[in-house]
């Protein structure tokens, strides 16, 4: 199976390896093209342009947000004037539930198959072929890129045909990390200011209910105060959130920890933090209880 | 070694069950008898009144709130009048940060021993001895009531020589399982309106980075609906939010997050949900969002 | 001056209405034509089309949302292709500040005026011609429409040559009345729960410091709980709440009164309460607190 | 009329002072004596003890908190124990309904009057004898102080039988100035970051719908950044917010905006602002949106 995979920032980079050490033959296109070198070192063709790596069975679109994913696809030349009838678009970047239907809508009438397919995990997840994929789109287009998923992925959910209930459980996976965030940045600056250590108090939330990565790895960051290099951008993180706003303003559901968390990225943005990990919104509590600024 | 067990509801009588188990003498005390006659049953001997309770070396409070405790301790024939010089009060209840050390000190200038050591578990959690126990007092008098704790619980951290630390760390950790049941039911709120199965979804969270019991515990109540009977009482919750936010002022550390949750109690209770388990609270942006109301 | 007008709701047929009555000649169009009717009894001429209510020295907009000010303007036969060169738009619908910059750079480019002149007060108060109009443009151009303002209001601020400016401030002013709404709600719930009358309490605020019609009007309609029919329908408070949200965004400005009021509004939507007044979610909080819901 | 003073702080001075002018015998006292003697020099008697105070007709509280009120109150030689019968206690001190609910008992059941008369009003509106009274209490203790009322202030406010009723009155009206001090600030500093001058911002504010003196108050100083020497230090406005809060744990009433006021509060005094004025809150929003800090 051939696979053109569109976005090579640290994620998609992993992934794209792992496909090529699972065999697969992989032509790589980024809007950079210094980042393709290291992935042609390890076996990819290069790809120059978007309608270069729309000549096989399948493309993967891994990209920072909404914007991104539609100039590569309805721009010209884009993917869906130039991926062959039959062939597979396989979206795994954390885009819009509006965009993913209007991408499932426009591959269907082109005869092109489309499959969203975010994943969870941070980088060196990417990099261990440890992602979680979450899936959906019609069966046929979901046997055929399974494989693929197993290349990247330690697991596979298929949430049914509807390409957007990919992206909304993507979406609100992201909104309960962020969640963690803040919650667990409250915490510690509330005992921390009296004197608890973090590193202990962390032990022992992580050895009783919070046994779960999720706890594990976002407090590591908080109570180290580790928020550089970042792994996961904050202003990705206010793109994200922002994303979980949206579709509770199309379902009509109020999400009052999102609104929260929105202001909480605006903030960090606003005083300097936009280079850091999005786990850094953890640390304004502290810095609003006195101590500095995570930037 | 003998001790005195105050406080029979559900959680104190499963711990005084476990201590009997253990080989201990258990003279046990409850403000409405009835509940004695049960742990009679299983060995403990009944309790006239508080000083009855308090003629052993140990003498264990797991009461409901501050009031309570405050009552046994320092009113007439209480523990604080009736205990031998060098017993210890074992205070197990989750109670302010401010009536920890008040607690502290007045059995320090008697010569009494006190150990805060508030506990994490459900009620299920207590039966079976699986409870974690979170301490905080001089070496010696850990040292001594150490046993106990290895009778009731799965783990003890030892949180250094202030009894207070105990008691800020339980508060804030019942705090993160309620910032867990808001933020859990705000995505199940989002995603289930977009027609995703709860109990699906639950899973993919809980198989990946959600992987712990608090989750599966309050993921499970919130995705079957099941807030009666209550393992943790509405009212209860709100209590321990309240703790935190007292915390909170006396430390000088905003706790939005806390103060959201604050509301949702109020609201739940106002609105006729003062019976239900505390992961009712997750229900109310369902409610929001146009669902029925928990109660 | 021949003037066309666009948009015959609630405020824009009381607008056009005063226009008329101060001596202009009036083209009235509206997408639904009956409303042109009504307008035409009182001396307008009817437009058949956007482009023909082009044809004057000056075009006024006064529509519901970005969606339906684009629609006419960027749209074919719209207000871009067919205004005459060197007459003016004038925009007093509350767009976003991205839309009037997007609307002052393409009027510009085409050798047109534009005017952003959003205006404060609901239908009562347009039909008075006591608006406040809020003006931003260059010099000339608002010299040209100043007439046009006297004859709908009662007073005009000019804000500088930046249309956007104009529209940030109604934005503003608009998340301003909304959290008049919201606090005066929580502060009427808790009141009212403990036996004070509301109309007297609203009577004691208005007599002492907050002794402003925005208090007089929205205090009024809390107190008689009279959500409808709607001045200003929640629909389009949620709209404006959003527009205060954006432009927080670009900014880069946290607004945590504004997040609430975004939950609050979609909670009135979930809830049934789409089509009352705006002033309807400051009876959010009394239901909360076990009250009735407004709907 | 003999009256007692007791509490001489900013706002307590003027009020005696104008009881003087009106022609009472007033005897001042406070904890710190050296306030005592400006008011000797207006012609008041010196009192050297609470009960010393209590020797007239009526004496008024204008105290800091419950707590300082409770002092007077039931401390030894306090004001229960020294008033004599069928004299009246005028407690004019923002206090809880609590407390005011506990002060009426105890002075009914000792054969006294209690009236609760919290004022709305900063110094410079208690000096110029322009406060507005909101007075609770039975119709003949009411009848007897109403007098007093008339020389403090420029209107007094019956709200029936109940002292806890003005006290939550008082306390709602607080909150609803610390609500607007928050929303105008996030809307300043919305307004004021795309260019827009915020005293241009807050005249045409304060010339249409906010036409009303706590706008203009607290515009004022937020549009000048004027925040020392504080009118009303941001200690007392935090307590205030929890007035209200405590005031809703009771009544069972959600009040999102106070809870959002009470991390505000936290935020600056926990940032070095406890000895600025409560308006400072409102500087907040900028500091999050990147500019200085208030404090």
């Amino acid at each position: 199976m051939r696979i053109g995979f569109i976005g090579l920032g640290n994620m998609g980079a992993a992934m794209a390896a792992n496909l090529l050490k699972a065999g697969y033959e992989v032509t790589a296109y980024n809007r950079s093209p210094e980042k393709v070198a290291a992935l042609v070192a390890q076996g990819a063709r290069p790809a120059a342009s978007v309608a270069d790596a729309c000549q096989g069975d399948v493309v993967i679109t891994m990209l920072a947000n909404d914007i991104a994913v539609e100039a590569v696809t309805f721009g010209e030349g884009g993917i869906l004037a130039t991926l062959p009838t039959g062939a597979i678009h396989v979206s795994s970047s954390t885009v819009s539930t509006a965009l993913a239907e209007r991408l499932n809508q426009a591959h269907t009438e082109a005869g092109q198959g489309f499959v969203a397919a975010p994943v969870f995990g941070r980088p060196e997840a990417a990099a261990a072929a440890k992602l979680f994929v979450v899936a959906a789109g019609t069966p046929s287009t979901l046997e055929a890129v399974t494989p693929i998923f197993d290349a990247i992925g330690q697991r596979t959910f298929v949430l049914g045909e509807e390409p957007p209930a990919a992206n909304l459980v993507k979406i609100s996976g992201n909104f309960l990390i962020a969640s963690v965030i803040e919650s667990l940045g409250e915490a510690m600056a509330l005992v921390s200011k009296a004197g608890v250590d973090k590193q202990q108090y962390l032990e022992l939330l992580t050895s009783t209910l919070f046994d779960a990565p999720v706890y594990r790895t976002y407090g590591g960051l908080l109570a180290r105060e580790q928020f550089s290099p970042a792994g996961f951008a904050a202003t990705l993180g206010l793109k994200d959130v922002k994303l979980a706003l949206s579709a509770g303003d199309e379902l009509q559901v109020p999400l009052p920890v999102a609104s929260l968390l929105r202001d909480r990225f605006l903030t960090l943005l606003a005083t300097g933090g936009s280079d850091l990990d999005w786990s850094a919104v953890g640390a304004l509590s502290a810095w609003e209880a006195g101590s500095k600024h995570p930037a």
